[in-house]
C-alpha cells in the first residue's frame, strides 16, 4: 500500500539534503546521552532509529557501553525501549513505562525511573528540571516520528502529540522519522508550545474539541540533523476481551450517572469523559456506547479501541486526546480504512495540554481510573505491587483524579494469589503505597458496587467502601480492622482516622508467609528488640 | 473611632428594612441545618450571629440539641466555632479548622470533619456535592460578613474571600453582619462567580494582580433575610518570633533561589511566591524582606504580618490572597493605619480562584509549606499526627504544591517529644499518613540543608534526603533502614522504592512505647498468630 513519498512528505525541501538511512544515524549517539523521543502509550514513538542502534549494539557487543537516559511521553513500543533494556541501553527513563525487560530493570535496581504526573513531567522536562546537570541544561539528541514536515520545518506528528513541543525547545538537535508506511495524520493535531512562567500562555479550551493551536510544532530547520524514512507501525496493545468483572463495573457506573442525572447535577449528554488504559476502561467506554446517553464528548490521554465503536454508535461529538493507541492488528487497520469518519471527530493534543489541569477543572471532566489496591479511607495505590515493585507508573492517572468534576476510581475487589483465586484483597486497611489521596476521589467503584464518598469523613467513608465495594471474603476482615482501630484511637483521643500501626500491614504480611490476605484474627505478637 | 454607620454602608436600601439585632436572628436557625459561613483562616468570618446563638445555647442549657454542619473557606475565629465546638453545635464541619475544642471534637468523634484541598471544596460546594441529601440539595442558611452591601445588593466582603461566591449561589437564606468595627475593604477585592461546567469560565489571570470580576460579589436582595451590625474585630492569631531553625530554613531557600537565577531557571524577580502558615513561612517572607530580590510578587492564600515588612521593603510588586490574615494586635492595627500603602498591593479572591490550578500553574507560583513529617521518598503527612490524629487539615497546600513551578516542603528536622528534646524525627522511612505523593516534591527543607530532588529516581532522592535534611542523631539510623530495605527489596527484584513493611513503623511504635524514635537497631519479632 503506498501513503505517498518521503519526497512529497518533507515540504521543506532543504532538508531533504538531510536523509539518510536509519543505521546511518548511529554515530550521533553517544554513551550518557540524555535523550528526547516522541510517543506515548505506544503510539507515534520512534522505531527505525531506535531498532537500528539496538542491532547495532547486539551486533558488536555493545552492551552496557552505550546507555542513555530517555525522555518520552510515556510508554513507547516493546520493539524499542523495552529491547534497549534488555540490551542495557536505558540508565535513567522518565516517566510511565511499559514492558517486562525495563519493568525488569527498574525492579532489580539497573533503569533508574522517575516517575512523575505526565502534566507535570511536561512542564518539567520543558523548565529544564530533568537536564539540569548536563552542560548547557539541554537535551542532547532527540527522536521523532513525523507524519510530514511542513515547508517552514513544522513538525506533524503521527498518532499522539506526547512531549514533542518540550523537546524542540529543549533540543538543538533533532533526528525526524518520516513515518511513510501509514497515512498522514495532519490536520489531526493541536499542539501549542507551551512558554515557560511568566509568559505561560491561557490554555482557552472551553469544550473539548476547542483548537487553541496548530496542525504542526514549529521547528527551526537548522535543527534537524538527520531525516530517516519509516514503515513501521505502532505496536498497539490487542484488544482486551471485556469480562464479567469489567462489565458489573461498567453497569454500576452507567446507573450511577443515571442518578446524577437525574438529580440535575451532571447534564444529559454528561461530561467530558476520561477514561484510563485496561480492560475496564474499555469496558466503561463499550457500556457507554449501548448506554443511553447521546451527545457524548471525551477529553483524555488515550483513545483505545472501544472509542471506534462509541464513534460507531454515533453517540460520541468528540474526543480530545494525546494519543490514539489503537491495537496493530484490529484498532489501526480500522481506523485507516475509515480514516474520514473517524479524524474528523478526534483532535490529538501534546500531554503539556491533554493532561493540563486548566482545562481538565474548566470542562469538567469526568475522571475515571484503575488502581492497584484502594483502603478503606480512599487512598489509592496505582504504581508499586506491594508497595516496592514498579509496575507502569501513575501515567496521567493524578492529572484527572484531582482535577475532575467527579473522581472515580474502579477495581475488581479482589485478585488471585498463587494459592487463592480470592486471595488478595484489593480494598485493605492501609495502602502499603499511596498515589492518590482520600482529599481527591468521589466514588470508588468494584463488580461489588459503587460506593458514592461525597461529604463522608473518613470512618463514614470507610464503613461505606467495606460496604459497597469489598469482597464478600473481606469485609468481615475489614469491619473488625475497623472497629477494633476505631475503638482504641477514639479511646485514645487520636481517632479522626483510626489505623493500628502494629497491625495496619498484617495482611500483606499474611499474603508474603501464607499466600492470602485472608487472616484468621487481628492479633499480632511484635516484640521491638530494643 | 467611627468607620461610617450601618445606613452608609447598606446601600441597597430596601434591605434597611431587615436590619435586626444578633439575637433576633436565633429563630431562623434550626437544630440540623447546614450553614455556610463566610470567612478563611480566621478573617472575614462572621461574629455577631454566631456568638449570639453560642450565648443563646449556653444561656437555654441547649447542649447538643442544636447541632449545625457548617461549611467556611478553612478556619474561623475561636470565638466562634472553636466555641460552638464546646458547646456540642457541631455536627458536620468542612474543611481546614483550627482551634484546641474542634480538634478534640473531631479526635474524639463527636464532630465529623471532611478534609478537602480548599480548590476543590470550593467547587464541590458549588457543585452541590456537600448538600446532596438534603431536601432540594441547598444550604438552608447562610451568615456572611460583609463591608458593605452595593446598590444592587452587592456583596462587598472584608478582610478574606472565602466560599462567598458558592454560599450566595447555593443558599437562599443569607443572614448578613455588615462590621462597621474597622474600614471597609471595598475596591481590594476580585470576585467571580464561577459557573458549573460545562460553562466554567476561562480564568484570564495572566500576572498575580490581573483582574477578572467585580469587586463585590452579585446577590438577589430577596435572599437576604437579616442585615446585622457588627463591630467584632478578626480574631488573628499572634505573630511567632523567628527563631533559629526558623532562619536556617529560610537562608537554605533564598541561596536555592539565588542558585536558580544564576542558572536561568528563575527570573531575577522570581516567581509569584506562596508561602504557608506559621513561623517558618513567616521566616521566609521575612527573609525575603531583607534579601536579594526586589519587585517580588505573591500568589497566595493568606497573607500573614511579615507581608507587611515585605511591603514596606519596598521589594513587593504586589500580593494576591484569600485572605488578609494579620495578628489582631499588632498586624490589622499597622494595616488600618496605612490601609492607603498596604491595600494598593493587595488582591483578595475567593478560594475558588486564589487556589485554583489553572492560575498557579500558568503564573509558575513556587510553593511552599510545612508538613507535620516527611518521608525519605519525599511523600508527605500534611495533617495527621501520628497518622490518626487531625490537627488543621491539608488547606491549599495540595492545591499549591500540586501545580507549582517548584514545589518545597520545609520543616524542622526533629521535634521534642515528653522525654526527648529530639525525639521525634521529621524524616521518616514512611509517613503514616500521606496527603501529598512522590510524584509532586521538588525540594524538602530543613534547618540541615535543603535536598534538590528534581530528576532523582527513589533511591537517590531517599539517600539525598537523608543526607541534606535529617538530624544528625537520626541519619545513621535512616541510613541504615535505606541499607536493609534496598538489599532486601533488590534480593526479591522488588527494589524501584524499598521498604520492609514488618518494619517501616518501627520508629513510631517506639515513640509510643519507648518515648523516642532513637531505635537502637532494625531488629523486630513478629508473630502474626494465624
Amino acid at each position: 500500500m503506498e501513503y505517498g513519498t518521503l519526497q512529497e512528505r518533507v515540504r521543506c525541501k532543504s532538508l531533504l539534503s538531510k536523509v539518510m538511512k536509519a543505521e546511518d544515524t548511529i554515530p550521533f549517539f553517544k554513551d550518557g546521552m540524555s535523550l528526547g523521543w516522541s510517543g506515548f502509550t505506544p503510539a507515534g514513538y520512534p522505531k527505525a532509529v531506535p531498532i537500528a542502534l539496538a542491532d547495532h549494539v547486539e551486533k558488536n557487543n555493545l552492551q552496557g557501553k552505550l546507555r542513555f537516559n530517555v525522555f518520552t511521553g510515556a510508554s513507547v513500543g516493546a520493539e524499542t525501549e523495552d529491547r534497549w533494556a534488555t540490551l542495557d541501553m536505558i540508565d535513567r527513563r522518565w516517566p510511565y513505562q511499559t514492558g517486562k525487560n525495563i519493568a525488569a530493570g527498574i525492579n532489580e535496581g539497573r533503569i533508574r525511573m522517575g516517575d512523575k504526573h505526565l502534566s507535570l513531567f511536561a512542564q518539567d522536562l520543558g523548565y529544564g528540571f530533568y537536564t539540569k546537570d548536563t552542560p548547557g541544561g539541554r537535551l542532547d539528541l532527540a527522536i521523532i516520528e513525523v507524519s510530514a514536515i511542513t515547508e517552514e520545518g513544522g513538525l506533524v506528528p503521527t498518532s499522539s502529540g506526547g512531549v514533542i513541543p518540550e523537546i524542540v525547545t529543549m533540543c538543538d538537535r533533532i533526528i525526524v522519522e518520516v513515518n511513510v508506511g501509514q497515512p498522514s495524520f495532519e490536520g489531526m493535531h493541536d499542539n501549542l508550545i507551551c512558554n515557560n512562567p511568566p509568559n505561560r500562555q491561557v490554555l482557552n479550551i472551553t469544550k473539548a474539541d476547542s483548537r487553541i493551536g496548530t496542525t504542526f510544532v514549529p521547528c527551526d530547520p537548522a535543527k534537524i540533523v538527520a531525516v530517516v524514512e519509516s514503515r513501521h507501525r505502532d505496536n498497539g496493545r490487542a484488544f482486551s476481551e471485556q469480562d464479567e468483572t469489567s462489565e458489573a463495573i461498567a453497569n454500576h457506573i452507567i446507573d450511577f450517572f443515571s442518578h446524577e442525572v437525574k438529580a440535575g447535577r451532571l447534564p444529559k449528554n454528561l461530561l467530558p469523559l476520561q477514561s484510563g488504559v485496561g480492560s475496564i476502561a474499555n469496558a466503561v467506554i463499550g457500556g457507554l456506547a449501548k448506554g443511553p446517553f447521546a451527545d457524548l464528548s471525551v477529553y483524555t490521554e488515550v483513545l483505545q479501541d472501544t472509542m471506534l465503536d462509541l464513534i460507531d454508535s454515533g453517540k460520541l461529538a468528540c474526543a480530545s486526546s494525546c494519543s490514539l493507541s489503537l491495537s496493530k492488528d484490529e484498532g489501526f487497520p480500522r481506523f485507516f480504512a475509515a480514516m474520514d469518519k473517524y479524524a474528523g471527530k478526534i483532535l490529538l493534543r501534546p500531554l503539556a495540554i491533554s493532561n493540563a489541569p486548566e482545562p481538565i477543572r474548566r470542562l469538567g471532566v469526568i475522571a475515571m481510573n484503575t488502581p492497584v489496591e484502594i483502603d478503606i479511607y480512599a487512598h489509592a495505590n496505582s504504581t508499586l505491587v506491594g508497595g516496592t515493585r514498579m509496575i507502569n507508573g501513575i501515567g496521567g492517572s493524578g492529572d484527572f483524579l484531582r482535577n475532575g468534576f467527579l473522581k472515580i476510581m474502579h477495581t475488581p475487589s479482589s485478585r488471585p494469589s498463587k494459592t487463592d483465586p480470592t486471595g488478595i484483597t484489593c480494598v485493605v486497611p492501609h495502602c502499603s503505597h499511596i498515589d492518590h489521596t482520600e482529599h481527591d476521589l468521589d466514588c470508588v467503584v468494584t463488580e461489588q458496587g459503587l460506593a458514592d464518598l461525597r461529604g463522608l469523613a473518613p470512618k463514614e467513608r470507610a464503613r461505606r467502601i467495606i460496604e459497597k465495594c469489598a469482597h464478600p471474603d473481606y469485609k468481615p476482615i475489614l469491619a473488625e480492622y475497623l472497629e477494633i482501630a476505631t475503638k482504641e484511637c477514639l479511646a485514645r483521643k487520636v481517632g479522626h482516622e483510626p489505623q493500628l500501626w502494629d497491625r495496619a500491614f498484617k495482611m500483606q504480611l499474611n499474603l508474603a508467609q501464607n499466600g492470602t490476605m485472608k487472616i484468621k484474627n487481628w492479633d499480632m505478637k511484635i516484640d521491638l528488640c530494643e
